[in-house]
């Protein structure tokens, strides 16, 4: 196995993962956070306007850790510095 | 083994794997949500209204999750730039 | 082994761990929504409409992780773009 | 080991999990499916009609969920379309 | 080792695999409804019929997920068509 | 490491994990039945006929599930075909 | 490795492995069944007859799938006919 | 390594795991059941006698559960019949 | 490696394995049993003679279960049967 | 294998896994966080400045955790001090 | 590897894991039988000498399962019968 | 591979390991004391100030659990003596 | 490898797990126990004295098991009798 | 490798395990520590005094096993007496 084709392996491998790993927190933590807000919602109608807004700010952090795992994943994918390297230092040899 | 069979195998397998580990996270969240929205529905049905539009606004939030995996999968599968180039470069040769 | 045997080898497994590990999740999640439905229609008959509208809505949004996960299996067995790149190549040499 | 044999292997393992692995889901979901069904026919005995319909529903969503596995194990078993190549090819030899 | 050993004991592993860890779902899912339904019995004595007949209809249904399992171990034992392809390779050799 | 002792090696590990696996959730399942019944039974001493025959009926149901397991690990031991195959062939040779 | 010290070493592990793995579940089940048994008992002491009756058969029936274990690591120490075969043939030979 | 050899090691493993995970299941269940005990005698200082005796025969059954598992674990290291036989077949030799 | 390097590395593996994973379950359950006999004697201070007598004999017969954990460990320790054969046959020799 | 590849292969992994990993214990914080906040907001709405500001207070302090992990993702991807020097090296070799 | 390098490796590896698996179930086991303590107190300042006192009891109890782990670990580290046996082998020779 | 290589490989994974599973156990603590202030909050609007200091305190301290994890990280990246040691070495050939 | 490496990354690797596995039970059960002391102080101000000193003593008894761990982790590191023998032997030597 | 490069590898790893698993424990216990600080700071804020002191008493108590696992990292890197040994021997050779 050449250079390339590993860091292709693994980079594929860590992509799948990182993503697949990454939104069972966020999923879980959403579920939650919207399943209080519809309770809350219930108890105090009158407070929706607060409610939501908190809500949606929380949900927007949240999925910011999402976004920072589905980052990862595109660089690796699509803006991989090291299997630029080995391309550039293959198309230079 | 050859580098276009084994980047072959491992996008395959990351895959399926980042659909199937991807999806655990969402459907738990969305069936915590969907749960407390009838419980809620159920407590004070005037405020259906209000408890449906979260709902359904936080649902799409958890479902963006998984369709992130599910993004993921389908470049590994149909958009792969590290089979592309393997087969370029067999092509090429 | 040849490249071939191997791509049916891990397509194979793949497809069956991505629908039975795809499953749990919405599985549980729409277990878990059934049952609140069923209580919520006992606290509050009157509301049934709203509540079973609700529930069928929420059912399909969490049956669609079910089914990325059974497209993603079934795109392994039967549309595998790598396993039908092989084959052409087999085929075209 | 040749061509053949691995995929046999591979077939007879995964389709095992994959129906094994993919019921666990579905018969916790049911079980609490169902169990939530008798509570609320003890609590609201007039409403059984709306519950018991509800429920029926339910289950055959979730049942769905596992006859995705079972279709998946067949097909692994008695329409692989990988074992079906490996024959015709051995055939054809 | 030949195919015929290794395609037996592949089969032997995976009938005994699918059959006992399919068994641990249903078997809590019906604990679960069976208990539930004692406890219903106990509140509401009335409507012993109805809590009895859908908690034999649901547990006719989580059954039949353990039944699934059952039968892809005891094809996996009797009617094996991989073994019979081998078999019947093995003889017309 | 001859077919024939490879074939026993599994059948014996098989077996073995079959029946232990297999019983851990109609244990757990069954515990909790029959912990059920006896608070029922506290609660509603009236209903002891119906609580006592829904509970044996629900008991058999499950344990029907661990004599499944029970059944495919004697088959393993004592009237497994492919042993019984491999013998026949040795002792054909 | 001969044949005979093989399947050997595989008894002495599965018959450890069945019989340990195998009280998990009836332990954790008897215990909650006692526990609630005893519970029951101090809520209604009239009715300890029937509590204590209906806990016998219950603990009988979980016992019974411990027994099982017992009995299957029993036949791998004691009377394990693939051990039987094997000593046979090392005697005839 | 020899057969003897292989088999001490194999013995000496699956008796200390034989007994140490053995314990885990009923050291709970009996933990459950003494607990329980306490709080119904605190409840119910008048039915001591009853809930005492209960007790006591549901700790027996439990303890019957880890004593099969001390039985295999001295079978194993005492009375094990494969070492007994090496030994005979290594005196003879 | 010899024979008796390998019989004394399982033994002292084993050992330790027994009694750390075997102290698990019993101290989990002992300390069950010892806080809930602090409740009933906080809400019953009437009873505490029978309660403290009940919980010194629950108590013992849980740690007879570390101690077989025990006694297994100082058997592979110190009253090795195995490891006397070989060394009795090391000096024989 | 060259240390180039491998410092590159180990990065990619270490990458994925650090930020996959570490926002599951963030993302079920903040979610746990952001869930008390609004059932909070429902029984007091008149705090609602001081919950909120305390909410975002502590959002920040756990997504700090969060970019902690985020930060070691990047420096192992974008400015990796190991993978400088093995370049450094290799350019002015 | 020799044997004395090989026995001393295990036994430093079994002693760490002994003590640091044995005490997490003592650890758990004390933790809650303080806490309850601190709950009874509270509740019931009269009774705070027989509850200190049977926590005092308990505590011992529970202690004596963490020892029993310690004991071990000593004998591994510091009067390890293998070890000795080794040592005086090599210095005999 | 070479000690340099090795070194780095191996810090790599380190540092990422330990700041992604470090923040797991902080994450959970700081959700829970975040979430519980704003309960105390909402319970008590007039303690806001003792409460906010004690919790802010609290954070500082489960916080500065992952400034350890974090330190040593960013050690095993920037300051690893191990490395220098082997830079050093390596320059001084 | 030569024997003094092996013993000195065994015992590295070990004193590292003894302390890190062994202190998460002490800190859990800690936990716990300082919770409950600050729920009881709350309810029970009068009971200041005899809740603190019974809190400080059992804390101190979780932390002993903390300390056996230390201790071995120390004696690990620092008076290793392995180590120091196979020190002794190269000296000698 | 040598033995240099195996003993920095392993103190690398098990500095980075022994911090980042051992601060899991402590973050939990003190997480629970903290939030019921605020639970009975709200409940009864005159007692403020005699909570918080309690508090700071048992975190430091609990952040001392963080700090022993520190230590224990901190030793295995920059004080590691296997380290200088080898380091010593290396110079002096």
């Amino acid at each position: 196995m050449d250079s390339m084709t590993l860091i292709a392996i693994v980079s594929i491998l860590a992509a799948g993962l990182t993503i697949s790993l990454g939104v069972i927190g966020p999923a879980l933590g959403e579920g939650k956070a919207v399943a209080t807000a519809l309770t809350s919602l219930a108890q105090q109608p009158d407070a929706a306007g607060t409610i939501t807004r908190t809500l949606f700010v929380g949900l927007a952090i949240i999925e910011s850790l999402a976004i920072y795992c589905f980052v990862v994943a595109m660089i690796l994918i699509f803006a991989n510095p090291f299997w630029n390297h080995v391309i550039a230092q293959a198309a230079g040899k």
